[in-house]
């Protein structure tokens, strides 16, 4: 049986995720739970994460490598960002030695772009993990989420992203506002929303006036559940789409995002004309920590 | 002293107000207070009507007019919506006497649109009053809130109108979403709210990638939470204000609505080049629930 040679942590705003890694880049063990920065103070995650380690049987001598929120400035220990443009091999070398712990734990920087302002912090680990899996990369990438990248990348490098709260929306719409009262039942209507998308696709200065109409709609028409949320999904997606267009015309769209997210932008790039094809989020969150840990192994004292 | 003739109630989602009225038109009493809709269930609406009547004394002869969500599906007594195009002096005529009640109770109804889908309650009585101090109006009511709306009045008709949910969207991005983060201290900037206000009706189809923007400034600019909350608002009031184009171009808009919520839509306005002028919609109200009563009156039995 394999050694453990390093320890893998996406730390999110919401959720935590650790895979044990043999030095071949074997995944030996892996664990997951709800331990976001939302969710912990600072002097929380050396706890969590031992905690989490200790019922794996990791040695104390096992180094730890994390991407996300843990290295934001109200996270673990602020990781400071690289700033846009920038190489993504180099991304361990931004890395930040934990302080006070027993263990070598490091953190990766997020990426910030300054005109226009803009951060990200556990995307630019996908990417260097895109790059790790196809070192060639040029070109777009979306990852869609609570809040949805849009990053053009090229010479290995970062170029220029933005970012669309389109998942933190759908969220709010479908849950907390008055069109929460239209999406009680479970569903989903395909018609609904590529018929949303081409709406919002064809006429996106209209889209604040049509939200409301989702609640309308049931209240003066005939409308399900699973209708009223495809919409809401359609309007918000088609409605990003157009405001980074750039982004996406004459391109293959490379999508990085988790299920069923990306087959509903697949299905709005569908609608578009665009192309697109999607790759698994933990396998590239994985290939970058991996890609970061071995970069900066030299480094290590 | 006048004897009370009637009492007025403006009872909403959130808020309820009430007026006691002699026969001249002059109040004779107020009060108000937080019972609004979405925290009451349908038993308690009597009490809490009656309670506050009791408070200030009056019988349980004076009768009782209402506007607002207290005629909602989910409120006391559902009055149906007028469909649009709808005469608004007769607004009364679709009152509905609430049933159980010792006191002579009634309900005005809501105003719905087919086609688009839309509805309000609430907002057409203030636009009876508006009709009742200016019988010969004619043009683009504004009035703006959670949900603001944009009505076309001719004839003393509601030909048409429009909902965005600006107000409910502001109170999300600054008080829930990650933006509320960097809007933690008050304040407000007349000059980034202008800005906003230029960048979002220049090229609306760019607000959804702007927004995340205000968050990112914080980390990676200078900015204080006033511009923070005043960026947000210019946004969100500018896309609106795309998306309703056909409703201000060439108009003198009518607004009705709070302090200091539609001088932000003034500003706005003048940004614009767009006429306008206030109303005060307390006014407003208890003058269309004043004319709906007096137009009813004939038909008390």
């Amino acid at each position: 049986m394999s050694l453990p040679s390093f320890v893998a942590v996406d730390w999110g705003t919401t959720g935590f995720r650790l895979w044990v890694m043999a030095a071949g880049g074997k995944i030996l063990n892996a664990t997951q739970g709800p331990f976001g920065m939302s969710r912990l103070k600072r002097r929380d995650f050396p706890n969590v994460l031992e905690e989490n380690l200790s019922k794996l049987g990791i040695g104390s001598d096992v180094p730890v490598i994390i991407c996300g929120m843990a290295g934001a400035a109200q996270g673990w220990c602020e990781a400071p960002y690289l700033a846009a443009p920038t190489r993504l091999d180099r991304l361990g070398d931004g890395a930040v030695k934990v302080r006070g712990t027993a263990r070598d734990v490091r953190i990766l920087p997020g990426v910030k772009q300054v005109s226009p302002a803009n951060v990200m912090r556990g995307e630019e680990t996908q990417i260097a993990g895109l790059l790790h899996c196809y070192p060639d990369f040029e070109g777009t990438v979306c990852l869609p989420g609570t809040h949805t990248k849009w990053v053009y990348v090229k010479d290995k490098t970062i170029r220029r992203f933005e970012t669309c709260m389109t998942g933190e929306l759908f969220a709010f719409f479908s849950e907390i506002s008055v069109l929460s009262h239209s999406m009680i039942a479970d569903g989903w209507s395909d018609k609904a929303f590529r018929e949303a998308i081409k709406t919002a696709t064809q006429d996106p200065i209209s889209v604040p006036k049509r939200l409301f109409s989702i609640r309308a709609n049931m209240l003066v028409g005939e409308q399900s559940s699973g209708e009223a949320r495809a919409s809401l999904s359609g309007l918000l997606i088609g409605q990003e789409l157009m405001s980074v267009q750039p982004y996406w015309e004459n391109q293959t769209i490379t999508l990085i995002g988790a299920e069923p997210l990306y087959e509903m932008y697949l299905w709005a790039f569908d609608e578009l004309g665009i192309g697109g094809k999607a790759l698994d989020i933990a396998k590239m969150t994985l290939s970058g920590l991996q890609s970061a840990h071995f970069n900066q192994k030299g480094k290590y004292k």
